[in-house]
């Protein structure tokens, strides 16, 4: 039985969620304790590390895109089942740094392959293991992608080089997520300040997860 | 346009048709020459080679059989790409040592992840591209099993260290295939001599696609 509950952070590049992810970590840390699980794709495992790194060879030029979405699937399938999975058994809440949107987002509409043939190959991947919630961090493509080009200038890799309009494809695809999923995905405005950023995706999680986080009120700000 | 035609080789491990293959291929070579491209899995490119690499390491013990399954359609994603659809639209005559019907059988009943679930998801994978004509070597799992533990005394790797249930279940997938495909796959009794085998092969792929290979009547034998 799987317990536990999977959130996931969605968004596109340059959106802030992985520095929102962190803060909300150090907050819900003293509250949850062991039950706060945090992980990102590929996840640490032997199996998934070796795919990520075929995806991100810069020399590997000649990779289709069905092929590339195939990869990531593979990853995040190994991920679940070392991960995730054991976490949820174990009653576990699991924030997860991108999951299945991303690829219906990037890979689907991004890089053209089609959102719902890229959803369907990756409930394969899942087995149907879909977010409890999933906050998505909602900031207009070309904001987002000025603040990737000033905080990542050492490492550039193939994904970046990456036209405006491909992102532009990102960010619709996940507003049309968010219109198809109202239950799940939920909307955080990351064009705020870090810190507002940061209360408004703990709201979401404590009016929609009650039993793993306590609301509080905005007395801590 | 795909003018060309491919051609797909199956069958249980042992059937004996990596043989067949190889005789065929002696045979056809002279008539066809440059019309004939001979290939198989993962087809000597840089990314699907890489990929192989994950899934035969013995160390990866913890791969799931999901994993596995979409880690061989990404490979065969790029086998497509960089080998195959370049002959086909070269009007060559492909001929494939294992295909989608591979990962039906071995992925969706030998570990039992389910033969449709296998088959919609490889539908990703090529993009709807179907073999022309599929020759199954059909023998008994038993005599296959007994075939491979003679011959392969020096390379055993992850995949044949198995029990001879799963090659029971692989061959009744074969089976089932064939009911359900009678128009593009056809029977071959390999449980003959390799010449009878091949004799057999060369008929059928002269009657389905005669404007590649000449019927001879048998006068070659």
């Amino acid at each position: 039985m799987l317990t536990g509950k999977l959130v996931t952070f969605e968004g596109p590049d340059g959106a802030g969620k992985t520095s929102a992810l962190n803060a909300i970590v150090a907050k819900l840390q003293p509250q949850l304790g062991d039950r706060l699980v945090v992980t990102r794709e590929p996840g640490g495992n032997q199996i998934s590390e070796a795919i990520r790194k075929i995806i991100l060879d810069r020399h590997n030029t000649a990779m289709d895109d069905r092929t590339e979405a195939l990869l990531y699937a593979a990853a995040r399938r190994q991920h679940i089942v070392q991960t995730i999975q054991p976490a949820l058994q174990n009653d576990q809440l699991v924030l997860c740094d991108r999951y299945i949107d991303s690829s219906v987002a990037y890979q689907g509409a991004g890089r053209g392959i089609g959102e719902q043939a890229v959803y369907d190959m990756n409930q394969f991947a899942t087995a149907g293991l879909t977010a409890d919630l999933t906050l998505y961090f909602d900031v207009d493509a070309a904001v987002g992608l000025n603040r990737i080009q000033q905080h990542r200038q050492n490492e550039i890799n193939r994904l970046d080089v990456e036209a405006l309009s491909f992102h532009h494809r990102v960010q619709a695809a996940y507003l049309r997520l968010l219109a198809d999923h109202p239950d799940r995905i939920k909307r955080v405005d990351a064009s705020q300040p870090l810190d507002q950023v940061v209360t408004q995706a703990l709201e979401i999680i404590a009016s929609q997860l009650p039993t793993y986080v306590a609301s509080k009120g905005g007395e801590d700000q």
